[in-house]
C-alpha cells in the first residue's frame, strides 16, 4: 500500500543484496518510517518476538523468510534448518499462521536439495499468496459494505487493533474490503479503536488509513458502545490471530467486548481472515493459549514530546498489573467470516473445510 | 481515607484561614500529593471545569464551597450569589450532583441574611452528609460482597474509573462497600480498569486502594471481557454521574461495555450511588447530555520519565479524534443500585422515590 504516495510491502528481499530481508519496524510508527534489516534467522525470530513485525499473516511471512536466512547460514545442514523451524514457531504462541507457514515450508522442502534456493522460492510464494489472499478477502468483503450504504452518508465501520496491510504482506485482512470499497467509490468512514495497551489502532491503523486517504476517527476502546447506542456504527470488521474449527475468534484483547456490543445493537460483526488463520485442529477458542505479555506495555507509553523527542513515561500507579494479549469472541457473535474463499457464517465453516480439502487452493 | 497512614478528606476549609478552601489536586496523582487552594468562586469553577476535582459527589461539594467563596467576595450582594450559582452549574454538564448541591443551597438560603455564615454552614452540611451517605452505601453493599465469598479465595470485584473516596468527600461510592468489607475482614481483590482516556482507574483508584492496603490489579479497559470468560470476576461495582428515573446509568465511557459483558456471564453488576445522583426529572438515559471532551485527552498522555521528570507525550497518530466522556448503561443490565437507603433493583426505584418523598432524609 501507499506511504507518502509510494508503494510498499511490509517485508521484502533486497534485490541488490539477497542476503538481506527488509521489514518496516512497526514499533517506530507512526512517528518514523524505519526499515530494519534481517540478516539471520535470529534477527527474524527477534523481529517477531519483539513485535517489530506483528499481525498473524505477517508473522508467518517473516518466519518464512527466517527459514531462508537460516538456510543461508547453514546451506548444507538440514538438521539446523529443522531446529530453526522449531525455534521460530515458538516466537509467539497465539497466532496460528506462524505454525502454518513454517510447517508448510518444511513439508514442501527437499532437505537433500538446495536449501537456500528452495526456502527463498517458498518464502516468496508465501508472501505472494498472502497478497492474493488479502485481495480476495477484499473482493468478498466489498458487497458486505456496499449493502449497508445509504445515499448521502458514509458507511461507518468500526475496527479494533490493526488487521491492516501492516499486519499482512500487503492490503490487510479487515482493511482489504475497506480499501477496495474505497477504491470503487463507496463513501465510508472508519472508527479506529486505539487498542490499548500497545495502541496498534491509534498508531498503525490510523497511520495506514491516513496514507490511503480514507476518512477515519480515532477513539478510545471504551467509546464503541456509546457510538453503537447512537447508531453511529454500521458494521464492525476485525481480524483474528487464530479462529478455531467451531468459529470462535481469538483476536486482540477487547475484541470480545465490541462483539457483545455489536450483537446487542444488531450491528453486523465480521471477521476477515485468510483460511490459514483457522486452526481446524482445535474445536473451540478456550483451547487456544492466550499470551500473557509484559506489564510494562500497560504501565509505560512512548511517544514524542512537544520538541519531537521520543520519551518513555509511566502512566499507571505502581500497582500490580496483568496484561493478557487476546480474548475469545464466541462464534455465536460472528455474523460471517470473510475469507479468500468467500463469506461464511459460523455454521458454514465445515462446508468451507470440505471445499478446501477437495480443492488445491494454489491451482 | 488514608494517605501514607494519615487521614484526609478531598475538600476542607482551612481551620486557620477560613477564606481558603483546600482540595487535593487530582491531576497530580498518583505522582504528587498536591494540595490546591481555592480562594474565589472562580477558583472553584476552574477546579471543577479543569478536573482538579472530579467525581459527581465531589463536584457538588466543590460547588457548595464555591458558593461560600462567592459569598465572601460579595457578602451583601445576593444577586451576585445567584449569578455565581447559575455559572457554577454550567462547569460540567453531565453530573447531576452539581445541580443538586447548588440548587439545594440556594433553596435553603435566606438571601437577606448573613450570606457567608449560611453558605459556610450549608457547604459543611453537604460535605458531612456526603460522608455519612457514602458510609451508608458501604454498609448496604457489604452483604452483597460477602454473599459471594468462597472459603480460601478472594471475592474478585471489577471497577471502572474512580468512584472512590477521591470522587466524593470521603470513602467513595463504589469503593465504600469494598473498604468496609475489607475492614470487616472479607478477603477481596479489585480489578482496576485503567479507564482511558484520563486513566482515573490506573492513576486514582489504584493509588487509593494501595494506600488502604487492598489487593488490586490494574488492567487495560479491553481486558475485562476475557477475565469474565475465565471466571475471574465475581461482581462489578461502578459509580454513576447521573442515573435517570428508569434506572439508566450514565457513567464514565466504557461502563456500558462492562455491563454487557457482566450480563453475558451472569455476573452481578452493581451501581453504587447517593440518591442525589438520581435525576428523577429525566425518564431515561438518552435524555442526559453527554460531554464531548478535548481530543488531546486521547492524543496525549502525561507521566514521569525514568528520571522522574514529568513529560507530556503524543500517543496517537495525527488523525481526527472524538472523545465522548460518558455512556449509558440501560437499567436492564443493572443488578441493583446500592444507595444510602439500601439496595434497590431497577424496578424498585419508584418505591425508593416514594420513600424519599415521604421521609426527611436529614432527620
Amino acid at each position: 500500500m501507499l506511504i507518502d504516495g509510494e508503494s510498499y510491502r511490509t517485508i521484502w528481499l533486497n534485490p541488490e543484496d539477497t542476503t538481506e530481508v527488509c521489514i518496516i519496524d512497526q514499533r517506530a510508527l507512526p512517528w518514523t518510517l524505519r526499515i530494519r534489516s534481517l540478516r539471520s534467522s535470529g534477527d527474524a525470530y527477534d523481529a517477531i518476538a519483539d513485535m517489530a513485525v506483528r499481525g498473524a499473516p505477517l508473522i508467518g511471512a517473516t518466519a518464512a523468510w527466517g527459514l531462508y536466512l537460516a538456510a543461508l547460514e547453514s546451506p548444507h545442514d538440514p538438521g539446523s534448518l529443522v531446529s530453526t523451524a522449531e525455534h521460530l514457531i515458538r516466537a509467539r504462541p497465539t497466532a496460528i499462521n506462524l505454525h502454518w507457514a513454517v510447517t508448510r515450508i518444511m513439508n514442501e522442502i527437499d532437505l537433500s536439495g538446495d536449501l537456500p534456493a528452495q526456502t527463498r522460492a517458498l518464502a516468496e510464494t508465501v508472501c505472494d499468496e498472502d497478497v492474493r489472499t488479502c485481495h480476495a478477502i477484499g473482493e468478498h468483503g466489498v458487497p458486505l459494505i456496499d449493502e449497508l450504504a445509504q445515499p448521502g452518508q458514509p458507511v461507518h465501520i468500526l475496527t479494533h487493533c490493526n488487521a491492516g496491510w501492516l499486519a499482512t504482506v500487503d492490503r490487510g485482512t479487515a482493511t482489504a474490503p475497506i480499501y477496495q470499497a474505497h477504491e470503487q467509490g463507496t463513501d465510508l468512514h472508519v472508527w479506529v479503536d486505539e487498542t490499548r495497551p500497545r495502541n496498534q489502532g491509534a498508531a498503525l491503523t490510523a497511520w495506514e488509513l491516513h496514507h490511503q486517504d480514507i476518512a477515519h476517527t480515532v477513539i478510545v476502546d471504551n467509546a464503541g458502545g456509546l457510538l453503537m447506542q447512537r447508531g453511529q456504527v454500521d458494521m464492525v470488521i476485525v481480524g483474528t490471530d487464530r479462529t478455531t474449527a467451531n468459529g470462535d475468534v481469538v483476536n486482540k484483547i477487547g475484541t470480545y467486548l465490541k462483539a457483545l456490543a455489536a450483537n446487542a445493537h444488531g450491528i453486523p460483526f465480521y471477521v476477515a481472515l485468510p483460511t490459514s488463520s483457522i486452526d481446524w485442529s482445535l474445536e473451540e477458542g478456550g483451547q487456544v493459549p492466550i499470551e500473557d505479555r509484559d506489564p510494562t506495555e500497560v504501565t509505560h507509553m512512548q511517544g514524542p514530546d512537544n520538541t519531537g523527542t521520543q520519551r518513555h513515561i509511566q502512566v499507571t500507579h505502581d500497582s500490580p498489573v496483568v496484561n493478557p494479549g487476546f480474548d475469545v469472541t464466541p462464534s455465536g457473535l460472528v455474523t460471517a467470516f470473510i475469507t479468500e474463499w468467500g463469506s461464511f457464517q459460523p455454521d458454514e465453516l465445515p462446508d468451507l473445510r470440505q471445499r478446501m480439502l477437495h480443492t488445491d487452493v494454489r491451482s
